[in-house]
């Protein structure tokens, strides 16, 4: 009863190796209790290796060859060595599975493997922010041209699926505004400053913890909480934005003092993206603000992400989820392919 | 391309209102943009009247005549003074919306008019626990044989899709924990004693607030709770609980001396239902726990609900929104109907 999926994987990071995780340990319940038989056909990595065998990879054995090797390299395949883009045409793939490291600028090179599959008729499933921050209109075009659908439940809060709630039932209560607290780094970073640490040492802990890079910018200065922005606004506001549209504002300016002012007033600093409709068009922003103790994003803590959608119909509505992690991200493409075969 | 849906609704209070106020202002997006044209092509009320007309009832007409009247006596109809027994078997509808008033120990009337409708080939939306708590097992099988659906979003948290959300998405993350605060007169009336009123003060409050009823009981003795932790544990857990498988205490025994302990603590007392697998079974309770700032449903203040769902893969996820409402409830009645179009 159930039916078959056959995955190709480019990227085999943190979200690839979550995602097959999940699938060693969880095949059987997908396939017998949601209906859907995910067999990984190929995986692609620049560094790790490229297999491919249409019969299927066995994931408890791609897990153990990266925790053996920290590679692919060793494992029995029948294809080896494809490129992303072989991959992609000869895998016979019906969904591509799409984590390759991309920037926010230029979205490559995920932006061409999504058009290559899509072109190609496959379903895609993506958790970067890039491509679809840049290119998702353009991206859905292709998809419905092809009669094929894109899965991006992880470009925002990870697995928790916010996306799929606004798509599936919040759109038809009208959404008027959308706020969220959208970036772990900076929630983690302001908590602990109010906790009394300095921001250096906030920032250097969050580092230490693995929540900041070692490059911080995309965090602290809110690109990435803008890119998820973006998101939003075009998939719930009937926006059409890009980047260069948020008013974007970091939180590396706050100083302890800042901190102070605010909780004198028990009020809490947080990064707050926000989108919203107005008589002349439209705000899109992300900016530090004081909030008050009854905010709904007030008693977000530490890393944990949360939206707010304000509705016409059922006033404000809350999810709060991890907003990182490499299970949690992986799972984010374990809904995509439900959703797909949902929609089927 | 959209798909007509004639419905007939049992019973016309505040739900049934709201709906049709919905769709006197909706009827052209939802038609337009979600693909479902909503006709109303019966409505019978006890006491309101009954009206059926297999072309359809103007939504804007039906709700100038309650405002005008209190009832449906004076619009002219095709048809008049149908039981609800006649309305479900000569209406026409595909859709039987039931919303009559239902008790808690026999779910009657609703019950009978469910298992007639779906006999008939009909899919129901309902928002009344009763026949869900009481007897849902039996009703998903006759719908199951009927190939019909059932929808039932209304029953917990109004129109805030808690059950779609744990259906579609956290149903394959491995739901093992369901907490939440599930009964908005209890968390206003906890509020306002936090605040420094004594208990009786704070429910003649809710009551003429509009919260709580002339009859407290349902809401201040957990059964309310009660109820709705078991549509969640039946749903979300694989169990089939009734009523009496709840350990239920209610807030009537909670004193001003118990809030002064917990905010000296700085605790909040919350009424909080919990479904949870353990090694030997299960546990389903509804009681009144004092919980930590940190917890995920401490900060819910006033009439709002939320529920947790702790997963195996997500960690906790919850979700924030309004627990009772005219236009609430009435919207959870269009996210039945969206679902059964996207099911269908």
């Amino acid at each position: 009863m159930s039916k078959l999926y056959k995955v190709a994987i480019i990227g085999f990071g943190n979200v690839g190796q979550g995602f097959t995780k999940i699938l060693a340990n969880k095949y059987e319940l997908l396939n017998e209790r949601f209906g859907v038989d995910i067999r990984i056909v190929a995986v692609c990595d620049l560094y790790k290796g490229s297999i491919a065998d249409p019969d299927g990879l066995d994931p408890t054995m791609l897990i153990s060859s990266i925790e053996l090797d920290g590679d692919l390299k060793n494992m029995d395949a029948k294809y080896t060595g494809w490129t992303a883009k072989e991959t992609i045409a000869n895998s016979g793939a019906n969904i591509l599975i799409e984590l390759a490291y991309t920037d926010l600028k230029t979205g490559e090179p995920a932006l061409s493997h999504v058009k290559q599959a899509l072109n190609n008729g496959m379903h895609v499933s993506m958790t970067n922010k890039g491509p679809v921050a840049l290119a998702f209109p353009e991206l859905r075009d292709i998809a419905s041209k092809n009669n094929v659908q894109i899965g991006i439940e992880g470009t925002v809060m990870s697995g928790t699926p916010s996306l799929h709630l606004g798509n599936e039932m919040l759109l038809a209560a009208g959404i008027i505004q959308i706020q969220g607290i959208l970036n772990g780094t900076t929630n983690y970073i302001l908590g602990e400053m109010e906790a009394g640490l300095d921001y250096q040492v906030a920032l250097i802990q969050a580092q230490a913890l693995g929540y900041a890079e070692a490059d911080p910018t995309g965090d602290v200065d809110g690109h990435d909480a803008a890119a998820k922005t973006v998101i939003l606004a075009n998939l719930f506001m009937d926006l059409e934005l890009t980047l260069a549209d948020i008013d974007c504002t970091g939180i590396s300016q706050i100083t302890s003092e800042d901190i102070a002012k605010a909780s004198a007033q028990n009020k809490h600093w947080k990064l707050i993206g926000t989108v919203a409709k107005t008589k002349t068009g439209f705000i899109a922003t992300v900016k530090p603000e004081m909030v008050n103790k009854d905010h709904p994003l007030a008693s977000i803590s530490g890393a944990t992400n949360a939206i707010t959608y304000s509705t016409e119909l059922l006033g404000d509505i809350t999810l709060i989820g991890p907003g990182a992690g490499r299970i949690e991200t992986g799972y984010a493409v374990i809904e995509d392919i439900l959703t797909i075969h949902k929609n089927s």
